[in-house]
């Protein structure tokens, strides 16, 4: 008999929820100019555009959350991790009421595979005890009780203290390395 | 110098949102019938009405979490109990999708003294590590990770597998108890 499955917490913005591309949709639409995902590299994203402060409201905007587009290979890497590991999504939500309702539809739309026992909206992270943690911010990278595994966004190109993972290719080739050490 | 301070995870529905005592408030609207509370002792809520459907249905009726009234003594024992622990309010909220947004505001109405970021809102709790959780569920409390502490509700009077607490009378004094217990 195995042991229990591992459990994996995995956040929702840049992770699973492409925010630096509808972003970058949203200000096109809105001011006219492409900003280019390079722009954000090493900084925080609003930083990478002219007019910041509108960057600021689209996470208060309705819709925002709601129409994000899905970072590319996210569903396929979740349905394969769920096969041996108890996948939760975590997102620290609860900073911005509206888009807990958003979040939700979202997830209900494109995973519907998650069962609602499986999602978490929090505040901070650090009361949520799963045995790793995909994540791109080091502030719930950094105080994670599991092993800590950065994804790679922008804004954390200069952070080297996590494990690191570029796309969900890599991330599903580290998490069948994780499982094959467990045996 | 003292170590770091406990956390608690503490419930919203029947332990600070008086869930029970809206149902009897709108079914008595709708139908004109008081129920009493003691009709609710060791069943389902729901059970306790003759039209038990109609009391499935408010948990998914806009307004139904935004308006219930507080548990007697729930906000004054919050802000004493933050004085010595970390204190966070952890609903599973997920499965009813509405009451995501509903919640968040009728804790900033009452309890806006608790950050945002020390909410959870989840499906199941077993993720969550607390060193005490307060609630009404035997469901949450048998899978808890922390102590279990029973907050009494109709449904649950017979269980008794876990330390009970019938108010927040009791349940600040049992917590005054443990932190002496602390040192």
């Amino acid at each position: 008999m195995k042991a229990k499955r591992k459990s994996i917490a995995i956040d929702m913005d840049n992770v699973i929820a492409d925010i630096e591309e509808q972003a970058i949709i949203w200000y096109e639409r809105d001011f006219g100019v492409r900003i280019k995902r390079e722009a954000m590299h090493g900084i925080p994203e609003a930083d990478a555009f002219p007019n910041k402060q509108a960057v600021y409201n689209y996470v208060h905007a309705p819709g925002f959350f709601r129409t994000a587009p899905v970072v590319p290979g996210a569903v396929e890497a979740l349905q394969k991790l769920m096969i041996n590991f108890e996948v939760y999504i975590v997102s620290a939500a609860m900073e911005f009421p509206l888009s807990l309702y958003e979040k939700r539809e979202w997830l209900s739309e494109h995973f519907s595979f998650i069962s609602w026992r499986n999602i978490v909206f929090c505040g901070d992270k650090s009361v949520i005890d799963t045995d790793y943690l995909i994540d791109d911010h080091p502030k719930n990278l950094d105080f994670c009780r599991g092993k800590a595994i950065m994804f790679t966004a922008g804004h954390n190109r200069n952070h080297h203290q996590h494990t690191r993972v570029n796309n969900w290719a890599e991330a599903a080739t580290l998490m069948e390395q994780e499982l094959s050490i467990q045996g």
